[in-house]
């Protein structure tokens, strides 16, 4: 076993990835995080039917990923130990529905939250359209690599969480999760079998496979969506989140949203066990061009 | 508009159509046809998730198509009054879960079933593995023109319907398909709107979009994978249907079978309108190799 290496993590050079992707593609993405279930609701239908199509904008969190580079042996750490602790993405244009983007990832920061906790990395993906060079999203991610803390790193320096108000919420939405969500979802590129082979969910120590965290992402952000943009991709321009609980293919996820101006605070639940499972979310949501 | 030549069908080159496909795309069918249902259960699992991945036999119909060449207005077919009236497949071999397959296509017969019926168009696809040349399947397809017939062709000729038994089915199953099945469906490449989008369906003459026919088909195949095969797909190496009636989203399809040796007949009924969708089903069941 290497020992856990800062330096080596933080100088880490990634290749460039190019990404293609069709509209196939894109109408998979959608129906793998819900749209789609109620099929003759012409708003859900443009993201899952190739005329007049939309793009999700939560896609960009699964276009052009380093994939699993933690996994690395020589950096040291126990992967097996990583969770996706905060996902971010800020879209700088509307995500074609088509086309070939090339993502260049780098690591911002490593803290220590201690033995307890682990270490934090932080990292950025920066999307371009391969052939302008346009760029069209910034993805940020957290991963918590819980059994590599205490390296004597600095601990402070964090974001703030956002904090979510203490007033009812503005709106909620319950989507019902399907029991094959993440079989359909893992077809956009999250091939962990964590989320579909029960003995690997077993050694992980849960009770079956559960969903993935970026697909309840996508629910959340369709939730946003429907109750804050009309169903206007173009006005939801960023989001944030905390994972702070797994979901299970079936669950229903409430999401609750709190509208103050262009920045609509969110969090997201499991209604039949009652735990957050998306926390500290923030999304900005972009007046409609016809008010 | 140009008259119906009967010659120009009968003599129709076809070009090889080569098709590459993938894990994900033998996954995306199984689950455009309802496997993943019940997530856990290992012997659907293993046509949905690429470790230990198994082909559902059904998926040889969407390989290497030639298309709706029935629209090619040199034909002088009213294309938008065809029907798919039968489909057939038998497997030389059992059908690899990736890699790239040639399909031939020719016109066999044409048979002149009169105005009131249409003129039935007969045609063959054998697929090959492109890099063996092994022969892998062939299917069998009905086209119903149902505006062509009265050419003053032949009437006879067609290979009679197989006879369902008159007992009591010797086994049963339903299945209650998605809500959104069609979308999950055409993702395996029949992108015709008629399945998707209110409009065209309507325009057609039903209430909302219907389910493609070959994905009920292909129900109806995980209906004796299951009944009659323990589901291992080596086994069922032949099925052949007649299309009775549309399907919508959301139906219950109840498949009745009947075990008379290695044949399985077999129909296909809507629970919820008591109509027959699926009927003279003929199904070949090769023995277990472990029994």
């Amino acid at each position: 076993m290497t020992n856990f290496s800062v330096e080596c993590v933080l100088s880490r050079q990634f290749e460039p990835v190019e990404h293609h992707y069709s509209r196939r593609d894109t109408a998979l993405y959608a129906l793998g995080v819900g749209l789609g279930e109620s099929p003759t609701d012409p708003r859900q239908l443009r993201f899952v039917y190739e005329q007049r199509m939309l793009a999700l904008p939560t896609m960009a969190v699964v276009l052009a990923t380093p994939g699993f580079w933690l996994q690395d042996e020589s950096l040291g750490i126990i992967w097996e130990n990583v969770l996706h602790g905060e996902q971010g993405f800020e879209l700088h244009d509307i995500l074609p529905v088509e086309g070939a983007v090339i993502g260049t990832t780098r690591v911002n920061d490593i803290l220590d939250r201690g033995a307890e906790k682990g270490a934090f990395i932080y990292s950025t993906n920066e999307l371009r359209e391969a052939s302008t060079g346009r760029k069209i999203a910034t993805l940020t991610s957290t991963d918590v690599c819980r059994s590599n803390g205490g390296f004597g790193g600095r601990a402070d320096g964090a974001p703030p969480p956002h904090p979510i108000p203490t007033r009812a919420a503005d709106a909620v939405w319950d989507f019902k999760t399907d029991a094959k969500a993440a079989l359909i979802y893992r077809l956009s590129g999250d091939y962990n079998p964590l989320h579909v082979d029960p003995a690997v969910a077993s050694v992980a120590g849960f009770e079956s496979p559960i969903l993935h965290g970026l697909c309840t992402f996508g629910i959340a952000g369709h939730a946003l969506l429907r109750e804050t943009c009309e169903y206007d991709p173009s006005r939801l321009t960023a989001m944030k989140v905390r994972f702070s609980a797994p979901v299970y293919p079936g669950d229903t996820i409430r999401t609750e949203m709190w509208r103050d101006g262009s920045t609509v605070s969110f969090r997201s639940s499991v209604r039949e066990r009652g735990v957050v499972v998306l926390n500290n979310g923030k999304a900005t949501v972009e007046r409609s061009l016809s008010t």
